[in-house]
């Protein structure tokens, strides 16, 4: 057991060393799956790209890894340089660390079971020649169980969480738990991102509120964090995360990409101000 | 672990003998969360139990037990009578069991850990007199790693698998995921029902495809299961889950209850036929 304690710690001191070169560290974190996690992260990190600064963004979910897809770079392998193995590349140079570029095929996440993928997680985090970056976006598996919360741990220096959320009222017990998660792993809330916070008809222009209204705002409120803003429902970001087009860079004067936009300022305001 | 594994094999036999009046078990997988799994559960079994028959919904899904809010018998209480611990009566008397009516308070589930989680999940399973019914629906929770397989697995005797997905493309390899999961507790897959699959302006009548379109007919197609139908998204879907009124007996006229009843008539079609 001390063996294995110590070997914990040179783990974690190996990820620190790795990551030392990266300003600021940021988790995307849900109460569950299904919000639009993979999809907010792969844009704040764009939009934080084109605020002009340097982005990473590790894909730690390992039961489906979407992070490659939607920033167009599913498929690729990890580049083996002289200097070892070394990110993806996807749009405006953001370095892409996910477990889909080991991967051979469609079928094979289901043979990755519990340990193997933490085992991998722990492997990008430790091995990968990571480089300087100013923010770095980890994508959390969904949820507040015991896996992410095992992720979570292996990253150490975050600056923060963000928790993404729907408008729906059973979302309020689901951010609670986020929160909670988060402290947990002794990170500050940098705020609550609401998505999928109603459609606007393109034909009509009366706007919807599909899964509810307002549950984002008044669970921040509740909670005492900030409130970063909502994002609109956009047919075009189901196709652009099927097709790998930055949803940002594709529609860019969408409200939903200018709401995006705003997010990641206040994001960038809170984390740089601290 | 003799020991251990005789002990197994008689939580088995308990669980078996349990259940042993339920005619048809049916279990409610999603690959990933957040595509309405629980919603659509809770209404199988209405719908079910509107054609008359009688009905059972064992909420599984430890993590977040939504269940009872959907079918408004959040807060009640598991109702001790002389011949034991028997499940709360929802709507249309349906039998619903669910960790919900143990839990103290909204923020305990972060106490429940893994383990502590599965052997509620068994304890309910084997102590709760669930008596008669001709179908139990069982909602898992949402993913198909370890711990809803460990699940699955405590339910012997399982009829098959309804697969729960939304038409976005990514949901093309988590079907799939499911699909495998189902193999592998070795029950058949009844079919895919394809959830927020559109959405009519209710001002001007056109129809937008929010997350894709027809993704969960050509899977259906690809796996070579039944594709048992879609539901279009409907506002009052999310206002009545939060209310917990059932949204099949509240809007029986809407296009989404229509489907619901559709799809019910195919899924009791294709188990009374086997």
């Amino acid at each position: 057991m001390a063996e294995e304690a110590k070997r914990g710690r040179e783990v974690v001191e190996e990820i620190e060393s790795k990551l030392s070169k990266i300003k600021y560290k940021l988790m995307v974190i849900s109460g569950k799956g299904g919000v639009g996690k993979s999809f907010i992260t792969a844009n704040l990190a764009v939009a934080t790209a084109l605020m002009g600064r340097k982005v990473a963004v590790f894909d730690a979910d390992i039961h489906g890894p979407s992070i490659p897809k939607i920033l167009g770079v599913h498929g690729e392998r990890f580049p083996v340089t002289s200097s070892g193995i070394v990110p993806v590349l996807g749009p405006l140079n953001i370095k892409v660390v996910s477990i889909d570029f080991l991967l051979p095929g469609e079928d094979t996440p289901v043979i990755w079971r519990g340990p193997l993928k933490f085992a991998a997680i722990r492997d990008f985090l430790s091995k990968v020649e990571w480089g300087f970056a100013d923010y770095l976006y980890v994508d959390l598996p969904p949820g507040t169980g015991d896996e992410p919360l095992s992720v979570a741990q292996l990253v150490s220096g975050l600056s923060g969480a963000i928790v993404v959320t729907i408008p729906s009222e059973l979302s309020l017990l689901v951010v609670k738990k986020a929160v909670t998660f988060a402290r947990k792993v002794g990170v500050d809330v940098i705020g609550v991102i609401e998505n999928m916070s109603g459609f606007t008809c393109p034909n009509c222009g009366k706007t919807f509120f599909v899964f509810g209204k307002g549950a984002g705002e008044k669970i921040a409120k509740d909670m005492g964090v900030h409130f970063l803003g909502s994002i609109p429902i956009d047919p075009r970001i189901a196709e652009t995360c099927d097709r790998g087009e930055p949803f940002l860079i594709k529609y860019p004067e969408s409200p939903a990409a200018k709401a995006l936009m705003k997010i990641t300022e206040k994001v960038l305001e809170i984390v740089e101000s601290k």
